[in-house]
């Protein structure tokens, strides 16, 4: 047994973090049940947020170390997470590029100062993330010190170019993508500098936020499923190969997560990343299988299964991991955030049916 | 070559529309060049429609049959397309089921009394279509009078059972589908009894077109890209399959169109249909290898593409031409609808390059 554990565990003499559940399963190790986080876990369904939010904006919630911290700790303490997450956003990496972010109550993201022309890209600064995302990275050490007591990893994130991108041009949220796929296809070279400018910004704070002690990070692709494949390959998948390539420095496991990714998944596994975040649209067996077995998978339940009385959510978590067919590597999570109005108690259930249900 | 011809058009005593590019397609027969149309190809983005709209609201040109057919019209004058698609909404058959249906200016439609409980199922009524929905049938029969001059095909079309149960219970669009999906796993009883009502629905009311005179079926299923695989097979399969098997006695070729639904494909081919709509997010020659070669398909440039300056447009629809790779049985389209602001000059410019570029 030793020696087995040693060959699965060449991290015997690390912290016993790099032995829990979620960091072991993330390098494709044996574990004595399977791990599950939720994205968007801490936040708006949580009733100890909501009150938070009563005194607080989202923005200064971000920006104030101690309350990011705390609300990363909310659902650690409610539920039996095997993986914390910083409270961030995707969005404030645009802010230090010198774009005017905002949210707007009921409608979410607005940038008031959109990219729109080649000038626009010229503009955009490259701040160094110390300098400009510095609340994110001093929110990481104060979690870490609530967390290291408890043997739990914490994970950083970052969104990646393409989904940074789309938030730049259109201004906030977008049904179609016009503006951002307009450009993309019509002015390459704005597009690449775009990009590059991007890639070296998420890459970076990716870096800096593993360097400030998170254990894993998530680059978060939400909207790269708007783009045809090829076009994919061309315009963007270079890009968060060049982001995934920086962070790669920092020796921490990267999952690479995506929604609406299903007619190229080989694509997205293939610009990088040690996990692949699948979304709830295909089953888990037939993605892992396009996939392929050197590499970990996270997913993939339908957030809405959430809001089903506990047998319909049961039945669905179980569907989910008998699909993962005892794989090494999976890492039980949603196809995408779990959504305000989530009843906390199928959140509490779930997490502990999926260890439960898994444990050897 | 006559023999040949008569082995694959059995139709030779039929009226000459019947070997129209676009039907002939429809049934994998050999073509002069690939038949293109593109879906919502009349309306918002021509300037013959906007002059209308200034007169007439959207619902008051889908229930006059004369400004209906006017409207299928405007784009068979402005183009060369291979056919025509009568202009109607997916929408009208709630109305007819006792939803109060309304589209507020730049939100789009909404139902002011939206399908939440069991007791909302069972008020709803299924009348014939020639009651609820003769504006249509009528528009069809005229618009045949304006096309048969030409041997060019007239499509009809539905919205599918999961989509119109999405808008009958969300009340409008949704991104989330939160409210219809809970629903659909909360109360399983009120869900099939809504979806047997709306089956019923859409056969007849396809049956119904293709009586009155269409060439061919569309089933949209725009939105059922947002279920689990395992989901759409419990819950929307079997009634979508039922509405094409209803539909089916018609004896025309049925469309089957879907977005998001690459996790899913074999499923919703497997639901019914001659040819599979696919939408861009996968290349096509995936998509038809997945499906197979006992089945047409229609697609798939990504109707942002429309917005690129005209190298970048051909370039994209060179790629889907090829990608279909001489199979017979291809349709030329967009992966979904054209959009608002969509360059007229642009459209003309593709369908003819479409034709030009397969020209056997």
């Amino acid at each position: 047994m030793q020696s087995d554990l040693q060959q699965n565990s060449p991290e015997v003499n690390m912290p016993a973090v790099q032995n829990s559940r979620f960091l072991r399963a993330c390098r494709r190790q044996p574990v004595d049940c399977t791990p599950v986080w939720l994205m968007w876990q801490a936040g708006r369904y949580m009733p100890e947020y909501r009150q938070l939010r009563e005194k607080y904006s989202i923005l200064e919630i971000i920006k104030t170390p101690e309350l990011a911290s705390q609300v990363t700790m909310q659902p650690m303490n409610a539920f039996n997470l095997d993986a914390a997450i910083i409270f961030a956003d995707i969005l404030p990496p645009l802010e230090g590029m010198g774009l005017e972010l905002d949210f707007v109550k009921g409608e979410g993201p607005a940038i008031h100062n959109p990219v729109r022309t080649a000038a626009d890209v010229t503009r955009l600064r490259v701040p160094p993330p110390e300098e400009s995302l510095w609340f994110t990275l001093e929110a990481i050490k104060l979690a870490r010190e609530e967390l290291d007591g408890r043997d739990l990893p914490l994970i950083g994130f970052s969104g990646a170019p393409y989904t940074l991108a789309a938030y730049a041009v259109e201004g906030g949220g977008s049904r179609n993508h016009t503006l951002v796929k307009s450009l993309m296809m019509s002015d390459a070279s704005a597009w690449h500098k775009l990009m590059e400018k991007l890639s070296e910004i998420v890459g970076h704070y990716l870096l800096a936020q593993a360097k400030a002690g998170v254990h894993a990070l998530q680059i978060f692709d939400s909207w790269v499923g708007q783009l045809a494949p090829e076009d994919y390959r061309q315009f963007v998948m270079p890009y968060t190969r060049h982001s995934i390539e920086i962070a790669r420095a920092a020796g921490v496991p990267i999952i690479h997560f995506g929604t609406d990714t299903n007619g190229m998944l080989e694509l997205i596994r293939d610009a990088g990343g040690d996990v692949i975040g699948v979304d709830w649209r295909i089953e888990l067996d037939e993605a892992w299988t396009r996939l392929g077995d050197q590499i970990a998978v996270q997913g993939n339940l339908d957030p809405i299964a959430l809001f089903a009385p506990w047998e319909g959510l049961q039945q669905r978590a179980q569907r989910v991991l008998d699909q993962a067919n005892g794989r090494t590597g999976h890492i039980f999570n949603l196809g995408h955030g779990i959504l305000p109005g989530t009843p906390v108690d199928n959140v509490k259930r779930l997490v502990d049916f999926v260890h439960e249900y898994t444990a050897v």
